[in-house]
């Protein structure tokens, strides 16, 4: 899965993304396609195909994901403007990259979000 | 805060709700003005203003929410069709109480996110 898992890929480097951010566990870059003036997708290094498969061991993660996202907004100045942060999981989400990713959208009125 | 805050009320049971689910730190209830055939909101007991309020020991049971959002997606019988999970920040986001929540919204395929 990993070997072919496209935010492996750029995990590790063989593929370019914008990286706006990148610890131990996490990193972050910008939507190739982006949807707001903002747009960053946010991953965990390991491989977790979605939020359906986060494990126990994985509740702190999940938590440094969101403070992530958290400490992006303002790194990326819309953290006084507002922002969404959200994942896809599945095929009623729209999910389109089997590796667990939360997109931090801003930089403009956000819509509907269902 | 607290005193006047919608979702601390709902908390402590002075304003009804239909609740899904329940712990010792977060409480679940479906949404008034759903948007989608599964729409509920997920909140901790304690206020917290917004996802740009979290303080790092707010790291864990922010990943406590979404492994909540996890288990009601099964629980509510949206796991294998797909859900999206979201949190509104600020004015941008459209966020309009300021009591952190998040949104699991699935049960049909979900449209835009931006």
């Amino acid at each position: 899965m990993t070997e072919s898992c496209v935010f492996c890929r750029i995990e590790r480097g063989e593929l370019p993304s914008d990286r706006v951010y990148e610890d131990d566990r996490v990193i972050a870059f910008r939507d190739i396609n982006p949807q707001a003036p903002v747009h960053v997708l946010i991953i965990p290094r390991k491989h977790i195909a979605s939020l359906a498969d986060l494990t126990p061991g994985d509740t702190e993660l999940a938590g440094h994901m969101l403070r992530v996202a958290q400490q992006l907004a303002e790194q990326l100045g819309i953290r006084e403007t507002g922002y969404r942060v959200l994942t896809n999981c599945g095929r009623d989400g729209g999910q389109v990259v089997f590796h667990l990713h939360f997109h931090l959208v801003g930089g403009k009125p956000l819509g509907r979000f269902a």
